[in-house]
């Protein structure tokens, strides 16, 4: 069940205006790279974790040319923040595309947005002063609706070290990819043992699902 | 504002025994190692982070002889288990003590537990099964009473590489401070770098204290 809550904030100066009427550390989005999963694609919904800068107050995000978020966002100038508590679904939707029944639509200004299933929360935004060069685009963020996935909040999150283990390994996995360094799967291997011994059934899960991705 | 929810868990084979009722995955402990700020002490509150162990359904700890938290435990058989979302406060509680107006009271038993205003949640475990040997003190839990402190939740929490690297810094330094091993205040300036590049205001300001701490 999705619910829509009202916006305000009162230290706003510029309230009135769409966009800074939405609080978004409500949403889980502060100052910092928030670790979101954006999903994107008005026709076909696609979903990719992406850091969602926050700089002195003004949300940003950097996209690498070439993926489907880089081509939606080029495109069609919206994405959506969900934030996600499945360690799995991050190492997921990082190697492999999503199935649609994952996905929930939220309609708003006439458009349907794909928002996950999974998420706790998402926020939708509008893509502006979009800076395409040859290896990324940068685009500073105008939030434009938020919601609650009330069902999922029920169970609060909790810091788990074995669930950033999972992030980490993640990250490097992409950089071992790249470049195929041996560094990586060094800090890899560090990170399967953290989520081994500090996670739960999931991060096992995500784990597993990355070292098969990885050949190891 | 504490809030004390209704206890009920329909899939329990044992309800109406009063530990069993408490749903500890709504308090954030779930399977794997949940890291918590535990406070103790009826009659003086210490807290420091530890981490609430579940496995196979059964939550216990692992406590460090001659720390204040083994010598509260061992004497009175109690502790409690501390959602806490702000980086700042486990290096706080890592190195120093808290100032007596962090904590709350909650009246349970006819006694008095401290709780730490900052906390999303807590749960008050009795100790069971006690053992004591010369390095570490191993104990069963039994929840016996959990709130909410709503004021703290309304702000969703959010994946952060920033405050994860905080507590793996927190956990190396400690290793630092016992062993004097080189690698670690390598690692720690690793987590340095992750944190004052994805976290906010109060990563930079813990790994500030941190490096304070260790004379870097």
């Amino acid at each position: 069940m999705t619910e829509i809550p009202e916006y305000t904030d009162p230290e706003c100066s510029e309230c009135g205006n769409e966009s800074s009427a939405i609080d978004l550390s409500s949403f889980g989005i502060r100052e910092g790279i928030s670790e979101t999963i954006v999903s994107t694609g008005l026709e076909q919904p696609n979903a990719a974790p992406i850091g969602i800068i926050l700089k002195g107050g003004r949300p940003f995000v950097r996209l690498f040319k070439g993926s489907h978020t880089w081509a939606n966002v080029l495109k069609e100038k919206y994405l959506v923040a969900n934030i996600v508590y499945d360690s799995l679904l991050f190492v997921r939707s990082t190697f492999f595309d999503l199935e649609p029944s994952e996905f929930d639509y939220a309609p708003v200004r006439g458009l349907s947005f794909p928002t996950l299933k999974e998420a706790a929360a998402w926020v939708i935004f509008e893509c502006i002063n979009v800076k395409n060069n040859d290896q990324a685009l940068v685009t500073d963020l105008v939030p434009i609706e938020a919601g609650f996935n009330e069902d999922n909040r029920k169970d609060l999150p909790v810091p788990n070290r074995g669930f950033n283990a999972v992030l980490e390994a993640t990250v490097h996995a992409t950089r071992y990819q790249l470049t195929g360094e041996e560094k990586y799967l060094e800090l890899i291997r560090h990170y399967e043992t953290l989520a081994s011994k500090c996670g739960g059934e999931k991060e096992k899960k995500a784990m597993k699902l990355l070292y098969e991705i990885l050949g190891l």
